[in-house]
């Protein structure tokens, strides 16, 4: 493995061998693993769960970690390309990476989707751009349209609940919020679910289909794998049988990138808010999960988030887990 | 030693332990005794010297430990409990605090009192609530009323400089500063060198008397230890024979929550700014304490703080070397 | 070796001995040199490559640091001496600075000059003054006038592409920026160059002549390693078979601390901007060498800096191995 940034460049037995490395690194601390080892983590975007997990997975294997972020008091950092940086920032991301990325011996970088040009993003042109920039392994942190981390650690915490694989049912719902948040979790939390092998059901309100190529990309996995993904934005119907509910707010396709229209439209659907009355024709355990962060009484009630359905705290400690293997992989001797 | 919250929790063996420990951990350095091991540190309020020495105190000893503080690019961290999130902030602490403490093998956590309740304060209403999310050990790094590892710094420090316990005379003095501050550090200092058997003296102006509950906990510690507790706004008298002066500015009970009238009371008071002549009836060598930061020429004259009475740097070195002895004693092997 | 603030401390053999052990740290790297030590890192200006490469050099070596910026959230820290600290800062860096070097084994400072009064800067009296209230060994990450780090990389840089020490030619030249920028780097660069034997032009406009001192210093130090220092303002003369172009932008001397003069002055030179033209008269392989960051398209045209030319990157890794060498020879057994 040369680097990590989508689950899609892995064979379904490297999957397999990273999901069990997590376990076995759970289980059998490798202090000694990485030793005199450092990844350089560069977020060009907010972090709480990744920021804390990368550094405290380093620890955990012997090794380091540094972090840059633009709120730091470093010189301003330009990300456009040939401008004339006559203005407030002082360097360029095309050294900053580079000579970011030569102090360790792996990079983590996350760039947030831009959300103005649907295609552009899609294509990943500004997270390429800046791994094109590094001879080290690089690990996709949260590109535009990518959160492979968050994705192995999903598929980890389906497996530690026992949730099926071969018949098991997985709900990705959208959920209300007050902002366009990115595609990067719906879209490769649906591809994980597909590759897994889970019957998908994409549950959405008119106007928040996911892209097309998204949607390709993921039955392609499903075809492959012997899932099966639906669309519906009926909720009795999409929920009936599930093992899991999968929440997420996200930006509308059909106004990518015009905020107004986008917000226009959301705004029919407050009541996309999580709550119990959602399960009620799901199986008895069915399971809520998020990535977090889930904004309180907006996209989920209390009720859910806080009662026994809710495995976030156990799915957001798999990062941790799911980044151990990763890191061990990519730099272990 | 499951946590460690308040030097009123642990036995005098226990904190006798703890001081041999630092003293042994500073003398013979143990660098694998926490290999592997992190600490997790988050910072609802500010911190310079916490913040520094509890990193430097997990390499020391073979481990690591990663911080989080809502100054960081984070989602914005929301506190109140029950609210609709569809505001500024995109996570809530009810999932940050346990997120952030299972990636960590304990956690430290800072949150000041909000200082519009007394008794809510008193009652460590909002602390509680935080270490009641987290299953790991906890380390109180300063919460609404009490400061822990500064008290078992401070501890260290009288006995580095032989300060009797038994016969020892310790003056708490209030000073003055623009604000009004918080009570951790006196209310924790008085109830330390009281727990440490000593004659302890508070010197406040009328108005600044600490609150009851502070007293009685103080009082009943000096009864069991063979100390003494008293409250004088005379200057000469209460610095009689001292052998250290703790000085620490603090919020008037009596207007607790109520910034204007706690200002207008303070205004009286701009000459409590610690002088070479406060020391004028104590003993020859009395020695300054103050947990830092302390406002020159507001709080302490600069000749004191720079002169031979002053042993603050010496404190603030201890607190590295009592949380050693802490962290060993909650992740050691 | 005490603390490393500035290579003219250095004899020639040890300034080789550094070179020599940051080779042989980079080929064989020692991860238990510094097993359980801590480096302390305040950084009172802005960072990226100093920040991210101390914090990476004493992982490699074993061990740990932490950082303390004015970005954080700490209290607030006042740097003038015998003030009354009546206004925002809770902190004093007379308390800060000790304070922070208690806790590690080393402390680096970061502290560019305040660019008022250049009899001031040039005595390094801030740097100075800092300095003076630490014990442990010090380490300079960029005063007023030095940049000692750089300059070490640098040297390392000019071995590793070996350009040769006696008759190496070596140009330093201003470059536009729209800010009056500190004199550190080229003043330092001027002496290391010179130091290390080479024939050295500084090129720059009229009016931004480098300080008589500094000039007189590298001056001294030519004449002892049999070295050259010419200055000029005719670019095609200065770079007449040139090995080496160091570019920098600096303030104005003869307007130093006069910002608005500065300016008026610096804003005939917007052409100082390097190009492949610059090079008419070069070396066909000369080298292009900057400390970063770099404005693009302002200081240095983006087809030089992406070109074969560049060097940068290569330079800027070099700053972690040539502190890591000053490390192991300050902090090692």
């Amino acid at each position: 493995m040369k680097s990590f940034l989508d689950l899609a460049d892995l064979s379904t037995d490297k999957i397999q061998t990273l999901l069990d490395l997590a376990n076995r690194l759970d289980a059998h601390p490798e202090t000694e693993a990485l030793r005199g080892k450092v990844l350089s983590l560069l977020f060009l975007s907010p972090s709480l769960r990744t920021l804390a997990s990368f550094q405290a997975a380093m620890t955990r294997l012997g090794g380091g970690s540094f972090v840059i972020s633009p709120d730091m008091s470093i010189h301003g950092l330009e990300t456009r390309p040939g401008i004339v940086m006559d203005g407030t920032a002082a360097e360029h991301i095309r050294e900053a990476v580079p000579v970011i990325a030569s102090y360790g011996d792996a990079i983590g970088i996350r760039a947030f989707a831009e959300r103005k040009n649907l295609e552009h993003d899609l294509s990943e042109v500004e997270f390429n751009a800046l791994i094109d920039l590094v001879d080290t392994p690089c690990i996709n942190m949260e590109s535009a349209m990518g959160h492979p981390c968050q994705n192995l650690a999903d598929w980890k915490t389906l497996d530690d609940y026992d949730v099926p694989a071969s018949g098991g049912k997985f709900v990705l719902s959208w959920a209300y919020h007050p902002k366009a948040l990115p595609l990067a979790v719906p879209a490769s939390t649906l591809y994980t679910a597909a590759r897994r092998g889970m019957d998908v059901t994409v549950l959405r309100p008119d106007g928040f289909e996911l892209p097309e190529p998204v949607m390709r990309k993921a039955k392609d996995a499903a075809d492959a794998s012997g899932g099966s993904i639906v669309e519906s934005d009926d909720r009795r119907a999409a929920m009936d049988g599930a093992h899991v509910l999968y929440a997420k707010s996200w930006s509308s396709t059909r106004h990518y990138g015009d905020r107004l229209a986008d917000q226009k439209l959301r705004e029919d659907y407050l009541d996309w808010c999580v709550d119990e009355s959602w399960f009620a024709t799901a199986r008895d355990n069915c399971h809520f999960m998020h990535c977090l962060p889930a904004r309180r009484g907006v996209v989920v009630a209390d009720a859910v988030l806080d009662g026994p359905r809710s495995i976030v705290i156990h799915e957001a400690r798999n990062r941790m887990l799911a980044q151990m293997a990763v890191l061990y992989e990519l730099l272990g001797a």
